[in-house]
């Protein structure tokens, strides 16, 4: 375990859970389930496997580097991957592989998000150890979701049990599959043979950087010069040159999808990617009527309502009553009240949308 | 018309327009339908007809004495009639009719709910000056609303038609009726022999001393005396003294009911009794979707909501974004935001009774 680095990609935008998140304070720096932003809870969840904030490496955008920082107090400075602009997954996760490569290329490293919720930590943790064990043979490896529904918004890993186990527990990958329409969803579901994608992978350093030059030889030249320039005064230029001209592209269709072997280890941990406000609703605590709320919070006759407060502390005490009715999502910020039923909580995407057309891009 | 004084019963209390009513802040305080306070809107609309803020008397509670003055600046402070106690309306009509009667007996008192929307004010000037030339022959009159539906939530007054009319344009009436069911109010509706009962009265001051010496004797005793005392160094003595002990009665069931002769006018004029957040809505504009909210309202796909922001003036700016309902009641105040499908309105007064069960009374 002392070989181990986290690289935890928090560049998210997304609007899904306005009015809390916005774009200067995504989904990640928001405490949506617990008491403590996602992302802190997803580094607290990682670094025993790691064995200490020097393992760990973050990746936002340059414009979220100072609030990031402020919810990790013990991440040190050169563990914040600050990207000039945005470029998808590929180019941070080189670039992490490329720092790690040239202190330690066997050392494994763990690609991980920083939006989701795990339920079963335990669980978490020894999928995350088997997925660590088969990285550390030599082989590329992610962690695919057993499905509970026919879902068709994420991606799926399609498993070819034929084919030999390329890693003890773990099971080789067939290829990646795009988000399919309901009928190939509920294939998949009674198939057994799909996992989700839950964007996690796991490779020592060395073994990314090979195959980052065979497939995407131009990213890892640029990752090999940046990492080249860490810690030296000509760090901040070699970024701004090199970072923006690295290909845009997502390491699942820029490296996954080309690798002759990549193993899964199927995980089953209470997983979720806490898409909307209706994610959010399901993983709070409840009263006996369904009800998620603030302490305090009146309701007569109402039931399966979920009530957000994520005013700045100071706020002035305010209680919320909600009277007849039910399913209801109540969110309330220091600028901004919202109000949607759960089952359309997807369309608050519109309201960011009605905002910055209407000139009040402040609120987004 | 400049014998005619105007008196303003302002001391409703009433839980129906929580969070915006208050204890010492209900609903005649409020602007509920346009930029003024209901009571100050009434106060405007029959000012024309009393000549002047020295003809206006205003009833109300002490404790709410101060908030009514601060809303009613031209009114001279002994125009504010405030009961220490409550004691129902006969006592203070009786307290104006016997102040007005130490002056100018002759002069017609109006007397006037503080808390109500008049849609058409030259309609209602013209049944106001009917009713008033109906007192000034010397017969107590009132004003009956023509329903418009079988509301069963009002006091309905009986036609006489048989009988000789009291005086010009007015019709004699046969009794008041208490709320009926559902049944008798369709009845009434389909009879055409009953109208609303909306509180207006008219009278000269001396007729109704004479009335209430008849059927209140106490009553008009404790008024009189306080009349008398108006003015002195022992007015505020006397008011402690003698109003607690005065009968605490309605003056529909402590004097009107015992009338031999009682005229009532027709009025059609818009008027509503703003009876809860349905009616505010109802009487509220609307755009196209048929939303009453204030400017700025977000709105994705939802149609005939109404949102009220009661919060001070100086409130952080705060978009609100409804998305995907309907008929909901939506209303922000400093210290509390309330959700209710229109329908439900009646049901807020759950609220207050729940919070001032759980010791937050404050809040009511």
């Amino acid at each position: 375990m002392s070989s181990t680095y986290a690289l935890v990609l928090a560049g998210g935008a997304g609007t899904r859970f306005w009015p809390a998140s916005r774009s200067r304070r995504p989904k990640q720096l928001l405490p949506l389930v617990g008491a403590a932003p996602l992302l802190l809870e997803t580094v607290r969840r990682v670094l025993p496997l790691c064995g200490g904030w020097d393992r760990v490496l973050v990746g936002t955008g340059r414009h979220l580097a100072a609030p990031t920082a402020q919810i990790l107090p013990d991440l040190p400075p050169s563990g914040l991957l600050a990207e000039p602009v945005p470029r998808n997954t590929a180019p941070c996760i080189a670039w992490a592989a490329a720092r790690v490569a040239r202190v330690h290329p066997d050392a494994v490293v763990m690609v991980l998000p920083s939006d989701h919720h795990i339920g079963d930590v335990a669980q978490f943790r020894k999928a995350l150890a088997l997925a660590v064990d088969a990285a550390a043979t030599g082989v590329i490896t992610t962690i695919g979701i057993k499905p509970t529904h026919p879902e068709t918004g994420f991606g799926y890993i399609e498993l070819a049990p034929d084919k030999a186990a390329p890693a003890p527990s773990a099971v080789a990958v067939r290829r990646f599959v795009e988000k399919p329409d309901r009928a190939r969803a509920e294939a998949f579901l009674a198939g057994g043979q799909h996992l989700w994608n839950a964007g996690m992978f796991f490779f020592r350093a060395g073994d990314m950087m090979a195959a980052l030059r065979k497939h995407q030889p131009e990213l890892a030249e640029g990752v090999t010069a940046l990492a080249e320039a860490a810690g030296t005064d000509g760090e901040a230029a070699a970024l701004d040159r090199i970072f923006p001209a690295l290909p845009s592209v997502s390491i699942d269709f820029g490296l996954m999808e080309h690798l002759d072997e990549l193993a899964v280890i199927p995980g089953d941990f209470g997983w979720s990617d806490l898409g909307s406000w209706q994610s959010a609703w399901e993983l709070a605590p409840h009263d006996r009527a369904g009800n998620s709320a603030p302490a305090g919070t009146v309701f007569v006759d109402a039931r399966d309502n979920h009530v957000v407060d994520l005013r700045a502390p100071g706020a002035k005490k305010r209680v919320v009553a909600l009277v007849g009715v039910e399913d209801l999502v109540v969110v309330e910020t220091d600028d901004a009240l919202l109000v949607v039923p759960r089952e359309r909580a997807q369309d608050v995407k519109h309201v960011v949308e009605a905002l910055k057309a209407r000139g009040d891009g402040e609120l987004t």
